[in-house]
């Protein structure tokens, strides 16, 4: 039942098997990544993407313990660390993969100094504790974004957001909402052209896809009734990292008062605010390109602002697993936490 | 000195030869057009944009006038009416090619009832002249333009504003303007990554690529001083009618206190305000594709909104051929017209 991407990075003996997004739905080719290092490789050259790397870091924590497993227990804690260390630094501006790292090391150190199958099988109940959880937050917090939708209505949506926007649609679809999408095409990765588009088809969503550059448009049109996206990462002052594009699309909607609702599990706790947020630079040569044809002139450079920080005034929600926040009380989903039972580290 | 794509439509005695725009840089082939409607097919198919399809229509006309030089002084007046007709049809968001077939038929018109090469010799003249109101126009324009930028700085652009671009870039370099440029690559059509991109660097400017989302992006960080875009229209209430992306742009561009600046010849009086301008519908499956190549997922329809509005309140000064002008007093364009002699039907 669930859509081909919402289950697209399996762990097997041989390694992590991850569904290569560059050219889907055109092909449908998965990456074998028998190392750590290749689930690196494979995260850095978005092989996967949005929720994709949190999956391959879980499951390439399970590879690393299952190559330190011959090493004493302190050695093996060292290589894990490391090898947590190298995955955490493929793409740092979501903080996804710290969670997934995190989820492992917990699980391991939860069962003291162990090695061999031990250590593997330590390894394994801690991603597969990490995959639940992440599985049922996106739940919870697609079954409150759903809730702010409108019974009827259309819903613009940009880049990808992966499991929390599966999660919108079958919560709506649970509860009998009618609902039509709108999504950008998302340049230069197309993952709204390719991704969302064709997962949404793949729900039974009646889905209409537009260029990038007509997001402000169709928000003037009264056409569109709502704006969601993901937020690769939400600081404790509201403001919402994610996908280049979401700032442009974020203004025009609130010049246009269309609500604009911002996904994330939970605001991050270590970025006060947008300066705390590492930033990756990716290649400008990627805009250039379309699906690996030169489609810019050949004597102009690219320039990739692959991430944008939209300022709270521009935010009307932003929905987690423990509902939806005004961007300027994020501080309330902390509100009930007790030392030592933080769900968000 | 000009560059390939300020003369890429010509006048020839088998036709209207066009240089075709759709897979330019890449491409420099040449479209041969022997009828009317034969050019108005090409405009129709996006052959030429920008300023193209106006020298396209001028010189159709021409075509026109061979086409009816051997029927009388009343048939071949008709059929001049009938090709003019044909040609406005073919994009009607612009409103340049009723001005081209205005030149034509007035310039046949002043010479009173003639047929043969009489009437290919006036078609002829008011072409020409048409062709070079037009360009003396444009670089009016392209200076008025130049003296809003900084003497050194950045400025984005949107799609391709063809010679009024150009004219500003030949203007900035007289006066020693040292500028950069960065262009949204423009989609579906990608006229931005090739002619614009293409172009600038032909000229000599420096300058880099985006796409079309991060452009709000890029106005928030600093980084571009000024914003300026052709318009395909500007009512005469402010309002400016331009390829879809302009508006997102604009308001982006105001939020961030980036002054904006639209480029047209004149306001358009037969447009009080957006209500009165006709919008192209083109095919909403332009949008699942790139340079000829499907990008979107097959489940998916597209949706093209070929223009968009920008309201005045978003828009620093409209820059004609007789200066720039505050948004809200378009009126003052033509304060010193008198009856019978107004440049801009």
């Amino acid at each position: 039942m669930l859509p081909v991407l919402a289950d697209s990075v399996r762990l097997a003996d041989d390694g992590v098997h991850i569904l290569d997004r560059r050219d889907y739905p055109f092909s449908r080719e998965w990456v074998r990544c028998r190392t750590v290092e290749e689930v690196a490789a494979a995260i850095e050259e978005m092989v996967t993407q949005s929720s994709g790397p949190y999956f391959a870091t879980l499951w390439a924590m399970v590879l690393a313990a299952r190559e330190a497993a011959a090493v004493d227990p302190a050695a093996a804690r060292t290589e894990l660390d490391r090898a947590g260390a190298r995955l955490m630094a493929t793409r740092r501006t979501n903080n996804h993969l710290r969670k997934a790292v995190h989820a492992v090391l917990c699980a391991v150190d939860s069962v003291g100094s162990v090695t061999g199958d031990e250590l593997v099988a330590a390894a394994l109940a801690g991603a597969r504790a990490g995959d639940e959880r992440y599985r049922a937050r996106s739940r919870a917090l697609g079954e409150y974004t759903a809730e702010l939708l409108p019974e009827r209505g259309s819903v613009l949506t940009h880049c990808w957001a992966d499991l929390y926007l599966v999660e919108v649609v079958l919560a709506a679809q649970r509860t009998g909402k009618r609902l039509a999408f709108v999504c950008t095409e998302t340049r230069p990765y197309l993952q709204g052209a390719r991704l969302t588009a064709d997962t949404l088809a793949e729900l039974g969503v009646d889905t209409t896809l537009i260029t990038d550059g007509m997001g402000a448009a169709i928000l003037a049109s009264g056409d569109v009734h709502t704006l969601i996206t993901a937020g690769d990462r939400v600081t404790m002052d509201g403001h919402v990292v994610n996908k280049v594009g979401t700032l442009g699309l974020a203004i025009a909607a609130h010049t246009f008062d269309v609500p604009f609702h911002a996904m994330v599990q939970a605001p991050d706790r270590q970025a006060p605010t947008a300066a705390d947020v590492p930033f990756e630079d990716r290649p400008g040569d990627e805009v250039l390109h379309t699906l690996g044809r030169r489609t810019a002139s050949d004597r102009v450079r690219g320039r990739y602002l692959a991430f944008d920080i939209t300022p709270p005034r521009f935010v009307t929600s932003v929905v987690t697993d423990r509902g939806a926040f005004h961007p300027e009380k994020l501080a309330d989903y902390y509100a009930d936490d007790h030392a030592g039972e933080e769900q968000d580290q």
